[in-house]
């Protein structure tokens, strides 16, 4: 069988001991002094100040990385923090996904994109393609919004397949106010779990040499009972995990993503790592690897006990 | 009451007469000759060509642009089509929001991003904030998906406030496959319609002096039972509404998403105008101003019969 997207994320989290995936959510006003000194004063006014800002983020989530590359197995940039700064943003984006992969890190466009037909093609393409200059070389996987049905998430799976990539397609986020739309009666079973059927559905052929499928879910640790019912509907999607540390998901909601043997699930936590200089004085970079290895650790305790 | 972005945008249609929003919504391999001509041969391969694209993509936008000003009443550039070519994808996307505002155009970012709160500031930031060499200054409304619930809308509906801008959450969308997810039974009334209750709960405080709330929803022409129903519980969101002309809606599709009198509602022809020369020989800005032309007026012709 084809080695997938699933199987070597499996592989590298074997190999290194670490479930942990770390999100890059810079924002400028959390910047440790030396970064931020780049931006300047006078905030947003004055012009080149995009440049500016997205040269700091690119820098910090560079030296993120550093700091993380043999404690992590991927990191998740969330592509809302770069284009708020346009053109200069999305260039700050690609030197984050390119310093990554050279770092030996898998790599989550966290972009949550979903839309029909011809424009998800060209969303897959931005992500997942092979254009030299933009994304999709140094991407393994992607997020993507499943309220337009198969039609807006087809073209993900299919550009994903032939690059060997990933699809993570959300199921139940890990947001107070997720159960309001997800959690909704449908026909006598919540909304998340007949999401659970279309990515099951659409995750059928898509299982490599792990028995997983590059088809993944995204579970919120937040919420364990949820987290348990789709697990059982989906046997052998990855979950991506979100919701653990500053969002105050549990022990057990990880374990309820975990599949028996502690295999399937990967866990992001983005804040709690990247600002870890904020509740530490010294070295912010020390305080970053060392809020890594934490993290890193804690999850390797509740996934080792699974 | 203060005026906001759907006053802006009643004023508009009515001074000239039309309900037509032009979605720019640019493919390479559909550009007329003359602007494909920049991106030359040999497509995807070599240095510079998502700079050449990009190019191709900009000058298009922009003398679409010129051909349907006096026409349209507003342009919907999808964020898709540009970012696929990376940072100087967006860098066309900012030329085409510049030209349609100095063309006395609205602009309607259709991006559907949605993400939990403090990600959701971003986009909101990306999209509607007010940082120069970004899109916010150009653009006047954003799409977005709800499927994360009131806190991924919220911040976007926030931003839209301070800036008198506004916001169309998908709702009933008008791709084939929109049902499996938006139609489910949701204790006893298809989702969609939780949906807008919803977005009726968002918009209360949003009407300006036209009585129209600057929260909008985003309902499908293809679909008129379900826009009918739609209809009833917001009897104030302007609407936005795709799938008129290439994707098969009806004069009914249209006639359900009106209110009395022919108010409320926009009517978004994409590939229909822009792709116009495909089907026609002769100067290809000819064919795009002559199919707003017809397009404004066949929406006319529907819109004054309601």
């Amino acid at each position: 069988m084809k080695e997938g997207f699933a199987d070597r994320l499996a592989q590298a989290s074997a190999a290194r001991g670490s479930c942990l995936v770390v999100g890059i959510d810079p924002v400028i006003e959390r910047l440790p002094r030396e970064i931020a000194a780049i931006v300047g004063s006078g905030a947003s006014a004055g012009s080149g100040f995009t440049a500016r800002a997205s040269a700091a983020l690119g820098l910090f989530s560079t030296r993120v990385i550093g700091a993380v590359a043999d404690t992590a197995v991927a990191v998740k940039p969330n592509t809302a923090f770069f284009e708020r700064f346009g053109a200069a943003g999305w260039d700050a984006l690609l030197e984050t996904c390119r310093a990554a992969r050279r770092a030996g890190l898998l790599v989550i466009a966290d972009g949550k994109r979903g839309d029909i037909g011809s424009t998800a093609e060209a969303y897959a393409d931005a992500f997942l393609g092979e254009t030299e200059d933009t994304l999709g070389p140094w991407v393994d996987a992607v997020t993507v919004n499943p309220y337009m049905g198969t039609d807006s998430v087809r073209p993900f799976i299919e550009k994903a397949r032939e690059g060997a990539k990933g699809v993570f397609v959300l199921v139940r986020t890990s947001n107070p106010s997720a159960a309001e739309v997800q959690d909704l009666d449908s026909g006598g079973r919540p909304l998340y779990l007949r999401m659970a059927d279309l990515v099951s559905r659409w995750g059928t052929d898509a299982s490599g040499s792990s028995g997983l499928s590059s088809v993944g879910a995204v579970v919120g640790a937040t919420a364990p009972a949820e987290a348990r019912a789709i697990r059982e509907l989906l046997p052998r999607a990855m979950f991506l995990v979100p919701g653990y540390g500053a969002q105050g998901g549990s022990a057990e909601g990880l374990r309820a993503c975990f599949l028996p043997g502690g295999r399937g699930a990967v866990v992001n936590a983005s804040r709690s790592i990247i600002f870890a200089h904020e509740k530490r004085g010294g070295d912010w970079v020390v305080a970053v690897r060392e809020a890594a290895m934490r993290a890193r650790d804690e999850i390797e305790q509740v996934r080792s006990a699974t």
